[in-house]
Parts: structure tokens; sequence; C-alpha cells
């Protein structure tokens, strides 16, 4: 079809709805740069202010998916893939990956690196030696039909089309919208090739969702989009106001990690692995029930298989899989430590995981740009949550760093962070779950 | 001030207010080409949805004003200027100039190439042999000190980031914004030094505004910001759903502009330049009162002194001052003629401005391309309006052109642009004056 950029920006700003064959064209245009950028730009600008349809959701989340290579898995295969849209302190795919692959699912995870104050999981897995992270195609696919998961970096073929539109979005203004951020995730997940997807979507100061209900919208039209194109799916809407777990950092992550799958870490971790790996089995046909799937995920934790296969999926990547049993070689030694103290006795109240994200930044555990350099040593543990009582000079935070320049830096965020009050209740991590 | 552009394009997206300081560095990175096209775009788009309020439309005037040159008159010189917003058969202009200077007022008049199917006063007046149309800004100002008037194609060092701005909002579907069109227009006139403005706010099928109501609120944008930018000032509303006067076609509007200014031509084009001139009159307190400047430049018409006001203009910039008392010499001289008639008796109901446009545009009398060429000598005579009774076989429209393929291409647009009915009602065509 003959494309007209400017009728299609129109159509849009006016409120009108595309056909399947503009969205194609769009993207086939921004595909062979024929579409100039600041077109493209006005166009999501009206998409930010006037929506897309279901329809138009899905064509786009297609063309973009379309738009370079595909893996593509034989239909028995049930591979699953897990989306979490980001958090601090969340290793929750570090652990669901061997975890669900010792209960006989198939898993390939396929993820970014860290944007902003969340981390990403190809950062935290880098800090373990010698580790590959960025697996060709073939590595890729072998790795998951032999022991049953793989995880990499993504490839810059699939879904090249999404990478120019979220590197235009990025500057743009246009992030925030609930139909671009469904098609800019799904068309990943659609290349990759996996049958069902679970979506952790997290909302609180730590999430990109501020507000509870802003993440119940992106998690319905997940799930909505996911099932017009044929895939199981769920979505766990998740309280990010306060980190995840006991350690926020690189190496310190994989350290929990391997605690958890160890059957002992902290409890928050634990409860929400088990349950999205439960979900994760059930999509899988593994158990009948969510319940049975409960039972199988504590027990590959509590009697070794899970930490197991842990080894045998750093192994296959090229680390080396003794760290699993030895977690203290991977805990971070870094050359200074610092307590931060409660002045006074009552309750944890406040524990702010952007705060404390943007903290671990500043002590060089993330990214300014996306050229820096991450310190993977440097890390910050939590020795309460909300909820916590606390004692007079009880220590709340204790960080590991290298030097004074990064915690001078760290400070500002990590002395406002935290309260204390009379009171404060325990804040309740799984909030929904959306089919 | 350090000019985000992300943030600033957020603010816009998110309903928010900049202050004067973020739209000088809007307009200066512009400028520098320090901002890339595709955040403009994108700003550009959340003003059409989120508007900018009077104080950032003032200060957006202000700052496309002062991006180039600027022309400075002394207080006392009381310079006005006039602008319409496009229309199909507006010769208004070229009547006005040296109607007003005739009776004594001094207007400086700056005019862009016709765009789309309205026709601009630069191609009308290039159709008088050897007349100079753009002139120096030494030249434009002394012509003005000289003899009262003079009129110029606009200066590319006048309002540059209006330019640019402006092509950007072309192709990306970002012209039709209240606020944006008023700091296009003003910034451009600011630039050109006029201590008061007339604005000919057109509505209907031929002009930019469709509705009326879209047609009012302009006005009222135009008339605020420029009252805050401390200019006299008014906005006629007046209706272009069929043309203006007899002729469309740019040497055909040219000799009915002679018609006027001799004391004859059509009745409407009479009835608006009148009216228009009384208020620009009264504006540059020529007179005291509207009425008494509706009979000054009713003397003028009928006395001969504003024909050779023209005279004296045309000679100004190089064109043969005899040809206002030989309109002939002008009037349209095609090789070809074909005339469109009526198939019944009645009243003509329908005489759609926008088709015509479109008609005289095929024929070759206005650009499909901005470096298109136009045939000056094609023209469409309309001898009959909307409410003229009209008898079987009589001639509704008379084209003038030149080639088969002129008319071949002209003809779909021209057969459907006029209709007879059993009763028809005069249109009324000026509406209201905003002030």
């Amino acid at each position: 079809m003959k494309f007209n950029p400017i009728e299609f920006i129109e159509k849009k700003r006016d409120g009108g709805c595309h056909t399947k064959e503009e969205i194609q064209a769009l993207v086939d245009s921004v595909m062979n740069s024929r579409l100039p950028d600041y077109q493209l730009a006005a166009w999501l600008m009206a998409v930010y202010f006037n929506g897309l349809d279901e329809e138009e959701t899905m064509y786009l989340t297609k063309a973009l998916a379309n738009s370079g290579e595909t893996i593509i898995y034989a239909d028995n295969e049930k591979i699953i893939d897990k989306h979490s849209t980001g958090g601090v302190g969340d290793k929750t795919t570090l652990i669901l990956i061997p975890l669900v692959a010792a209960c006989g699912a198939t898993i390939s995870k396929l993820s970014g690196p860290g944007l902003g104050y969340t981390g990403g999981t190809v950062d935290k897995l880098e800090s373990i030696p010698n580790m590959k992270i960025h697996l060709s195609e073939v590595q890729f696919r072998r790795q998951v039909e032999n022991i049953g998961c793989a995880v990499s970096g993504h490839s810059a073929k699939l879904a090249p089309a999404e990478k120019k539109f979220y590197k235009l979005r990025d500057v743009t203004g246009t992030v925030p919208s609930i139909p671009l951020i469904t098609s800019s995730i799904i068309s990943k997940k659609l290349a990759g090739g996996a049958f069902g997807y679970l979506f952790d979507v997290k909302f609180g100061s730590g999430a990109f969702m501020r507000k509870e209900s802003d993440a119940r919208l992106l998690a319905e039209s997940l799930v909505s989009i996911s099932k017009k194109l044929g895939k199981k799916c769920i979505a766990v809407i998740t309280n990010m106001e306060q980190p995840l777990g006991e350690f926020v950092g690189n190496s310190a992550e994989v350290y929990e990690s391997i605690m958890v799958l160890s059957g002992s870490g902290p409890s928050d971790t634990r409860e929400l692995c088990v349950t999205l790996g439960a979900y994760m089995l059930n999509m899988a046909d593994i158990c009948s029930t969510v319940e049975e799937g409960l039972l199988l995920c504590e027990n590959a934790l509590d009697n070794g298989s899970a930490l197991a296969k842990f080894a045998e999926l750093i192994k296959a990547q090229g680390g080396d899989p003794l760290i699993v049993f030895n977690p203290q070689s991977i805990f971070p030694s870094t050359k200074l430590v610092y307590e931060i103290k409660s002045d006074k006795k009552g309750y944890l109240s406040k524990l702010d995981a952007k705060l404390i994200g943007e903290g671990l930044r500043a002590l060089g555990g993330g990214r300014q740009k996306q050229e820096d350099k991450i310190d993977s040593a440097v890390a910050i543990r939590l020795l309460a949550k909300v909820g916590s009582p606390i004692k007079n000079n009880e220590t709340i935070l204790k960080l590991y760093y290298n030097t004074q320049e990064q915690i001078d830096r760290a400070m500002p965020y990590l002395n406002i962070c935290w309260n204390v009050s009379d009171r404060a209740e325990k804040n309740k991590l799984i909030i929904d779950y959306i089919k």
C-alpha cells in the first residue's frame, strides 16, 4: 500500500483507528529508514494522547516482532518466558529460571540491561566470573533444548524495529503509554518464540508505574494482547514501594539468589519466586493446579534440585558452577562498609525503593548513561523491612563500597530513604493476578 | 538557562505551563540546530493536545519574531499591517494597500506565496509585468516612508525560526492549533514593525478554518495576543463558503482589483475592502469613527485617488503604472474559453470555494508543490453568486485556459462546484468584528 505519513499522523491525532496494513506500512517505513524520526515522534505523541485500541496494539506488536529474526520452537515444547517491568532488588528471574527448569518446565529468557535506577538481569549475571551472557541464537536454542533453560542478553537481530521505537520514545516523552509499553514488551517475547508468558507488573516508588491502578491497566493490556496473539498468559501485580529481599547490588543479588535456591534467604524473595514459579509450572502443564505448583517449587528449593540446576545453567554458559556451593565467594568484597543506624525505636515505616535504587546507582552499581561501567561489588543490605520493629541504634542499612567518592554521592539518597515511626504495617507483596 | 528538552516535552505533555525562559531556550535551540526535529515534533503534538495559554503564546510569538532581523519604525509613523488567513479569490490586499494609503494611512505589507488551493498576494502581483515583489529591507522601508505603502514577499531574514517551525508543522500534522497559528502569524507581523494589525479571519469551504466557531477562536486569540504585545488590533470574521468577487486567477484578480479601485467591480469585493479599509483608517487615527472611514474609502474609490496610488505603487516597484488605466491589458488572454451553463432555472445555491480553488490549481493557476510554476493567465469567472436567480442555459462559470490538458484536470472539480435549486439565500459576507 501507499503510505502517506501525514495522513497517518492526522488520523491518530483526530482519534481514528489504523488498519493492519497502515501499521505494517509504518513499521516497514521505519525499518527501511524512509520515515523521518520527526514524523514517528509526532505519531508517538498522538498515540500518547489518543491511545491504540486492542486491534491496533496487536498489529503493532506483530509488526515489531516480525521486523527481524524470530526464534521458532516446536509447538509441543511449551517454552515459557517471564518478564518483570523492573524494580529495585528484583532478582526473581535469576531464581525462577533454574527453579522452574528443575521442576521440568522449559524456560527461555531474553533480558535487557538495567535502565535508570532499576537493575537488569544481564548486569547481575555478569558478576559471575566468565559467565557468557550474550549467546548466539543457535547456542541459546540448543541450551534451552538440552538443559531446559537459558538466559541471554537481547540479540540486536530480534525485533529491531522495537529498538528504534524505544530509542525515540526515550527522548520524546512518549515512554509512558500503555499500548506502546504493551507492544514493546510483547514484541520481544513474540520474537523469542515462547508459548506462554508470565508478567510481573510492579508498582510503587521503585517501579516504572507509581500507582497500582496504572499497573493494573498495563497488566490487563499485556494479558489481553498476549491472548489475542494466541499465547498462554498471566500477569501478577506486585508491590515495589520497598526493594525486594535483603540485598540491592549486582553480585549481592546473585548471592541472595543462591541463598534462596539453597532453601534459605529472605522470605519475601522466596514467597514471590515460589508463587511466580507455581503459575509458570501450571502454564507449562507440569501440574494441573497452582497449589500443586507451589509444593513443587517449595520442594525444589528445599531439596537442592533448583540449586543444582543453577549450577548446570552457569556451567552451560561458561561460568564456574562451584560458586553455588560457595556463595561467600560472590558476596560483596568491597574495601569499605558503612552502617546507617536508627536514632530512635519504633517500626520501620518507609524504605523507599526509588531512593535506594538511586543510592546504588550513585555508589556505582547502576548506569547514569548507557555506556557506563558498573561496579558489581557495591551493594546495599536491608537489615529491616517496612513493619519491622526497630531498636534505638539498630542498623537499618549496611553499605558496601570502595571509595569515599561513591558514598559521598550516595548518602543524599540513602539518608532520606527510610523512616522509623511509632507504628507501621507490613506491605502486602502480591496484590492481584490478572488472567 | 540549561534547557532539558525531554523535561520540556514532558511538562507540556502533562498539561504544565512553560516559563518565558523555557520558551526562549526552545527557540534558541531550534535556531542553533541543537534541538533535533523529532523533539520539536513531539512538543508540537503535545501543544496540539494541551495548548498554550496566553502568556506562553505571547512568549513564543516574541521569541519567533526576535529570531532574526526586525524592522523598526518611529512610534509616530503608525504603520498598519493587514493579514488574511487565506481564501479563494481573496484580492483584498491588492486593493487595500493603495486604498488606505490614498486616504493618508501608511501600510507595510509582507506577504507569503499561496499555499494549497488559496492564492497568494505575491503570486497575483507577479502577473504585473516587471513588478518587483522581493524588496530589500532598505528599499521596503524607504518606499513605505516615501509613498505610504509597499508590498513585498517575506524576507528569509525576518522571523526565521517561524519558518523552521512551520516547515515541521506542515509535515507532522501539527498545523491546526490555535496558539501555534497565532504565534506563527503574529511573529511575522511583529518582525515587520507595524503598530496596528487588521486580521481577516475567514471560515468556510475555501478557508483554512471550516467552521465559524474555529475562526472565532482564532480571531479572539490573534486580538488578545496582539494587545498583550502592545499593538492596536482588530479581527474581522468573514465568510469564505464561496469565492470573493467575480474572478479567481492571478492576473484576473489584478484586473478585478483595478476595477474596484476605479469605482466599479463586484459589490462584495468593494464592500469588504471599504469595510476593512475603514477599520484600518480608524486604527491609524486618520478618522475618529469607523463610519467616517467608510466615507473616506468610498470617496477614494470613486474619485480616482486610490487608483492613482496603485499606479504609484506599481511604478515604485518597477512595474508599468499605465496598466491601471488600461486594465484590459492584464485581462486573461488565454487561447481557449469554456462556459459551464445551468441546465435548469432557479437560484444558485452552492458555489464551493474549495472546489473552485482546486479547479484553478488544476488549470495551472496554483501550485501542487512549492517549486511549481504558475500560469498567471488562467482564470475562472463567476457569473453568478449564491442567491442569484439563474435562467435555463445561463452561464455560471467561464473558464480561461490554454491547453486541453488543463481543462481535463480541472473539470472534475468545476463540474460539481455549483448547484441550482428552487430557492437560495444570499450569504452574509462579514459576520463579526473582534476587538
